[in-house]
């Protein structure tokens, strides 16, 4: 089939080094479901909202953009839900908006940064922040063999292993589902996913930019313990707007790091 | 908000009636999950795959094209998987294709034409054809006032009351979700959406084209009993064949009827 054989050539490309690897990273794409999330990091780049959307006319979705020192910085968001007014979360709408963005500005890297429940069994706490070192999804579930492994689409992030080191920061495995709550199924998949952190669009993000041959790094603050007493939907607006202020910290130490380096080099 | 404001704006010119809903129905785009479906309706109506795809290289998406009486069809499959080469079913790859389709081809009318598992308790059996009136997902609990509504997620489809009363189709409502299986969460959901028919993609289309403002309306074969005997997944690879050549046949009845009319007169 010719997209099979398609593919095969892309992937003999991409065992080749690309040629943007050995380049400063100029152009960067931040991810960002929630406002809440994403206004503590527009404010400290000092981004502007796009006057000029890259967008198609009739979606929500929003792009801040600046400079920073070397770098050209957009943070997209899916936006407000038109008919209802709250932000367009989850799987369907950070792969929309991912796809629409590489496509338009076509970055060098993708860095989706938000907020996620943490298990305390893995060592997570309340404001931590991990970067993600796998993702997987836990809410698909198809029983025919070889789509049970599509359904749970594990995916290796982009590894910033100099990143990691330097900045001193936690690790952790990523489990993506469309609920803010959380079944016994769900638990078992989460389990399966070996994940430190669970959040809402993370394994939708990598796999859009996995299609696009996009490096894609995930920032994630921890908000509520899902193995924890609390109820997570409390638990979770109660620490939003102090977590958020220890994410967009670590976004700018990220940014800090990466400036002047290459993909390589990260 | 300007993402708000815009939207205002976008409802506004929503409310008047569009200049093509006065010419006839030109270009339409069949949206299918699976290639044993899509074959097929390819077969059917001469299409071929298009030789310069209107999508990104490296992603597996595939377009058939073709005229038949006056229209221009395209039929978009999103493809294998690269990795595991199965169908890249659910929603965030039939949402993406259809968003690429959408910018790329322009359509007047999206058809998502698809199997479905069927509530024998809402009047389905094996082999029935349905027109899908409403979509909702049921795997996308958000228990927090108004992101609940956001994430079942109710839309009409486009209807074509004429359509259905001149073909004598049934009608039904359609939820969603990313799990060929159902958990009780999964089953409470689909009671609360009343839907006779259960798939993996509908909701996602439907969200994809009420945003760009494309009508979209749904065929839905039903390959399985839900609330039956049989395991789902041993009874939908048992009847996908069979039950996908009634699905080209009320795809054939559906396009005959559109074919010189406008959306309007549907």
């Amino acid at each position: 089939m010719a997209a099979l054989g398609e593919q095969s050539e892309e992937q003999a490309m991409a065992a080749q080094p690309k040629p943007q690897n050995r380049r400063p990273i100029s152009n960067i794409v931040i991810v960002v479901a929630m406002q809440t999330e994403a206004l503590p990091i527009v404010n400290r780049f000092q981004l502007t909202e796009d006057p000029h959307s890259p967008f198609p006319r009739g979606v929500p979705w929003v792009r801040y953009q600046g400079t920073y020192k070397d770098l050209n910085i957009s943070l997209v968001w899916p936006g407000k839900d038109p008919t209802l007014g709250v932000d367009s979360v989850g799987t369907i709408s950070s792969a929309l908006v991912t796809y629409a963005a590489i496509q338009a500005l076509q970055p060098d890297l993708i860095i989706n940064a938000g907020t996620a429940g943490g298990f305390k069994a893995k060592g997570a706490s309340i404001g931590d922040v991990f970067i993600v070192s796998d993702c997987a999804f836990h809410d698909r579930r198809i029983p025919i063999p070889v789509f049970d492994l599509y359904g749970v689409g594990v995916r290796k992030t982009f590894e910033a292993p100099n990143l990691v080191k330097e900045l001193n920061l936690k690790v952790g495995k990523l489990s993506t589902g469309d609920s803010l709550d959380m079944t016994q199924q769900d638990e078992s998949s989460i389990i399966a996913n070996d994940a430190t952190v669970k959040d809402m669009e993370g394994a939708a993000i990598v796999y859009v930019s996995d299609l696009l041959k996009v490096p894609a790094m995930f920032v994630k603050a921890v908000t509520d313990i899902i193995d924890g007493d609390k109820p997570t939907a409390e638990e979770f607006l109660q620490n939003l707007a102090a977590v958020t202020a220890a994410l967009d910290l670590a976004v700018e130490q990220v940014i800090n790091f990466i400036n002047g380096k290459c993909v390589s080099e990260l």
